[in-house]
């Protein structure tokens, strides 16, 4: 009657061993029924930020119910606890380390539980994959409808980082930072329309975009409006101020990656 | 009763991104019931020619009713139509820019319509990322058994381009062109049996393939049968002359990438 | 009743080309509820050992009855025999080259076949593409429930190498490999808590890893324990010992790749 129950997986695995597919087999071995997605097996090593930034751009898209396992998990092994996390609509397993900080950032009432019941955990458990021996067997039995209470109990000191938000300098200058470079090279920034709303209307007033150096004044309703080797500004997917170019890299052609200081400045230059 | 619903994605979003994670998530959010498999996520950035090659290579195999849905799409927020193609055995859904170009060249009384009802999008639409607002809502309703026709009007005018065939010079001479490296480094070219049937034979005549200013001379039946660093032809898997080098790259060994003329010359050299 | 059948998947084939979606609509043509896994489809080119090894770790983490399909194969097309092989609680499809030599040490009664029931098969048989044409077709009927008797019979010569052991040099020294570097550049070598269990106790006696002219005297729980830019050792998720490093690549700091040897010697060194 019930749908089946879907678990996605967002890793810095990478694609080359076969962490990604042992981790499927077990939750597949506690509940063939679920259907496994993968959301990004190529956050960046380690990076506790981009895992977060992965998923806050995606679970939302996923219907109600869904169980999002994020294993970002340099600490693996050591003091760091698992987590189980509550929203309204979804469900998430992760390290506590900060990687479901854009969750607790935008959802309310989340409930959070340390994750210690061990019988539910492969046996024996190693120190270098709890992907495999604690993550993907919590993911496996949440599937099956245990309830997240049988897992552990709630806790409120878990592990949670600010995102960065734009600051505004003066009247005509707000400051940001590039949050990412995705894979056609744009330069994805922390800017949103709420914080500079003149330059995302129609007749925008002059401005400029400072970046590594460099000044771009066109922001483009479409990459394809970009002309050959220009580099221009876009209202992004996520609703973030982008930095690209129509069939090119942005990041390549300014030299940008992440954490680089963006300003957004108003008005005539000079 | 009705066998799950499969919908293949085709795209050049790559895997280091959200991107194909998301389209997922919207098309379950429709249909749970979809059974959703990567065709290919690294079709060359942008190349309209490379996704309708590896669709081309791909779609017979699957079996009929299957949902086709492309996402190479660098005109994306243009005004670019979104179109859903109706064949005998499969439907296909993608941006109106040629993608769908062998499909129109193989297929008889194939239906394109126009995809213009709005209802079906998410929304808001971005200007960025119609994978995920368009393409994905349309091919999750499309798998729940929505009808062709109410996605939007027919249309006859939209992009298709011809693929390049082989030109015979003279008796001796027929002249093609690469038109992928795959993974192995293999140089799959537009050659079929039908332009050079001698060489295809039990017993060929003496022939040359002349690429890049190197000349091949043999014609193997598998890859392991050639010597170590030798380069030979091949008859590849998708029915198109083939040059390769056994456990080797033939493209590193002859330093030739895709649209290099391939000339193949009959008879004794000189 | 019965739950789905799992079908995982381990080749060569990379991602970039449209090898991988082929042989999953072929598999989904013929059996559209198989559950299909990737398991890794980045094995080293052309590298049996890779593969075996890749499957090795992972299959056991699969449910029973998982049929898995193996396709690294460089004899391609030339006599090498296609194999189905039925262990106690897992089916494997492979060609006769030795990919299944980890499963061949470690199961017992393992029933090897000859595939021979080209009717099974696709039809034409390409050359160059028996993932598609042979082993993915047999795979999708075994996960029809085709009982392994039909696809030909039993077979006792087939291709087995022996996993590299480490040896014992003297008492106070043990002599092993590398297998593998990880996405996370960890060393994985051969040497397991059976060879040297001295290093694995709670208060190990002095001890020295002499790798590539580096000497490594300690060895961590977890790769957090390690201090920035220290090589370590550690046991792996897969009860090998691992070279690694918190938050970095081992391999790189080492310029250690596989098949390079590893000494661990016992005692005050000098």
């Amino acid at each position: 009657m019930a749908r089946r129950p879907i678990v996605t997986l967002t890793t810095d695995f990478g694609l080359t061993d076969h962490f990604v597919g042992v981790m499927k087999g077990v939750i597949l071995g506690i509940n063939p029924e679920a259907l496994i997605v993968d959301l990004c097996h190529q956050v960046s090593s380690y990076d506790i930020f981009d895992a977060a930034f992965t998923l806050g751009q995606s679970y939302g898209y996923f219907p109600p119910e869904t169980i999002h396992m994020v294993v970002v998990d340099p600490g693996v092994g050591s003091a760091r606890r698992p987590i189980l996390a509550r929203a309204a609509k979804h469900v998430f397993v992760a390290p506590d380390n900060g990687v479901l900080s854009l969750v607790f950032e935008r959802e309310e009432g989340v409930e959070v539980r340390h994750i210690t019941s061990e019988h539910y955990f492969l046996n024996p458990i190693s120190k270098t994959f709890h992907g495999r021996d604690v993550f993907a067997p919590v993911a496996g039995w949440l599937s099956k409808g245990v309830a997240p209470e049988k897992f552990g109990d709630p806790v409120t000191d878990y592990a949670k980082f600010t995102s960065p938000k734009p600051k505004r300098v003066d009247e005509r200058l707000v400051k940001g930072v590039t949050l990412k470079v995705d894979k056609f090279g744009n330069i994805i920034t922390n800017i949103t329309p709420e914080d500079v709303p003149q330059i995302f209307t129609e007749n925008p007033p002059p401005f400029k975009i400072i970046i590594n150096q460099h000044e771009i004044s066109r922001l483009n309703a479409s990459y394809s409006m970009g002309k050959p080797s220009e580099v221009f500004a876009i209202l992004g997917s996520s609703g973030f101020l982008e930095i690209c170019a129509n069939r090119g890299s942005a990041a390549k052609a300014l030299n940008v990656g992440r954490g680089v200081e963006v300003g957004v400045m108003l008005g005539e230059s000079g």
